[in-house]
């Protein structure tokens, strides 16, 4: 079987299609797109999982819903669920625990946009205000975790985040079984080891490439094939706030190291921008940067010098979360 | 047969299932979304049909490729198509003249905006530009149409141009069999009459609601049962361009007395403004005004008060196509 070269990680295509049967009632099968003017600045055929269009604006439900109702399932005695994230994760969080029907807290700096604020509490979760500093996010979470006896649910490193993540392949693949190649975009990198697992397994023979912002350094880590940033969490100087976390995970780098390319595609903001304005004005969908970034990659002089058997190119739209009042042109 | 009721009108469910054979191999079958938010906000449940998402950027395209694609199949001598259209049509039929292999010509106003114009080059019509004054597209047109012997192809009054905008409704129903109504927007009304006469013919329970911009005057003529404008054509005063006609056609205001509903929704500016904003921020869908005013009729005061037994709405987000640098928020 395909799967076992894979069966080294902690995840496997089989907790993917787990994931899927528990999470799909519950979440949209995001449509896949094309446009014609996309493949002629492409050179090629891309086809584009719209994850924009997915429940809560981003595809981070589903990692967020596998994690809690699989928690749920195998805990009865389960309090609650406890994250830290002003985005797009901490939406989904609050989506998952009310479809869990248990009780869900999310820590949010203080100063976070009230836009935020009331998304994550319009899908039902408590929303607890720390202070401004990174360390604050994780002191409060902790400390609501010990003090309710909660289960922590990270955005990333986790593998039953991770293999929900991994339900965007399994459909995209189901979807364009043809696909030669994926790009997505890395953040601590539980989406994009989720499409590694699931895409490699299905189709060991296609590739995934990784899109970031410039100075992550991720390409450097996969060639040395080790994690290669120290210290805290460090967030990157970049529009694209859904991707803004430099390092990524212990359990995300490792399959990341594995299974994606080695070639990552570091964008920089006028790229994600130019990405971001032919979505909305060609394609008439409305994308955060942080999907205009893999669009913005897809475009690049660097992934037109790629093989030209690479034919027909999934590109990951990851959400649409944005401020439409504050565009970034 | 349903559609007996219908057969006063010069075209019938049956033109429709053929411009449906017609065009659909070369047109999306657009998806339907639905919003938990706008359910909420409606107090109804709403299906949205994402014309947005339709080539071209609007559902023109339907109408104008089947006019010109009966019209070839019927005269082989055809010498090629012209419209006057600086917005969603001019794009449509010069996509269509595309499609069908014949020359296209597109009478655009010189002062027209460059990005209208490099669209509908770009879909291949040869762009002639004329004077600002509303008669000059007509007397540009006729000049020539009678010099190069071409088939004028008018944005609206024309049946098969109804008859193409009519697969909105079948395509719909197909998707939806449980709509209780259906909101569309009205300019010249080729897409208002073609629903009407498509969905009614399928179902006759069903409702049309009609939406129009402010001063159109349109519930005046569906009520006195006649087309109360004269004089030449006048555009209202809109930010939505794509609906911003004043008078309707002929044979599009017959249909629409017969079969559409009489209270119309006619949506101001801010409106309009609200609704795209909502379209933008919570669906992740870039509609223009004109799809805007729709959403807007449905989350009006005036639409809460209809019968409660209007359960599932079908709401057609018409066209996408907007200067995204000039957002009017």
């Amino acid at each position: 079987m395909a799967t076992d070269n894979f069966s080294v990680h902690l995840i496997s295509l089989n907790d993917i299609r787990e994931a899927e049967e528990r999470i799909s009632k519950h979440i949209h099968r995001t449509p896949v797109f094309t446009s014609r003017q996309a493949d002629e600045k492409a050179g090629r055929r891309l086809f584009f999982k719209a994850e924009n269009l997915q429940k809560t604006g981003s595809f981070k439900v589903r990692g967020a819903l596998n994690a809690v109702l699989k928690g749920k399932e195998e805990n009865a005695g389960w309090n609650g669920v406890v994250t830290h994230s002003s985005g797009n994760h901490g939406q989904a969080l609050s989506f998952a625990s009310s479809i869990a029907g248990i009780p869900g807290y999310v820590v949010v700096p203080e100063m976070a946009p009230q836009v935020k604020k009331d998304a994550i509490r319009g899908y039902g979760a408590h929303l607890i205000e720390c202070g401004p500093k990174t360390v604050d996010r994780y002191e409060t979470c902790a400390l609501l975790q010990k003090e309710k006896n909660l289960e922590v649910i990270p955005s990333s490193d986790h593998v039953d985040v991770i293999a929900g993540q991994g339900t965007i392949a399994t459909e995209f693949l189901e979807e364009v079984p043809d696909l030669d190649a994926i790009l997505v975009s890395v953040s601590g990198g539980g989406m994009a080891a989720g499409v590694c697992v699931a895409a490699k397994s299905i189709k060991p023979d296609i590739k995934v490439y990784l899109v970031t912002p410039k100075g992550k350094g991720l390409e450097e880590c996969l060639r040395a094939g080790q994690r290669l940033w120290t210290g805290p969490p460090q967030y990157l100087d970049t529009i694209a706030d859904g991707i803004k976390l430099r390092h990524c995970g212990f359990i995300t780098t490792q399959i990341l190291i594995d299974l994606a390319e080695k070639e990552v595609f570091d964008m920089d903001d006028d790229d994600m921008i130019a990405a971001m304005k032919f979505s909305f004005e060609k394609m008439k969908l409305v994308i955060e940067p942080a999907a205009g970034a893999t669009v913005a990659a897809a475009f690049s002089d660097k992934f037109q010098k790629l093989d030209s058997s690479l034919e027909n190119i999934g590109v990951v739209l990851c959400g649409g979360n944005l401020d439409i009042e504050q565009l970034p042109w």
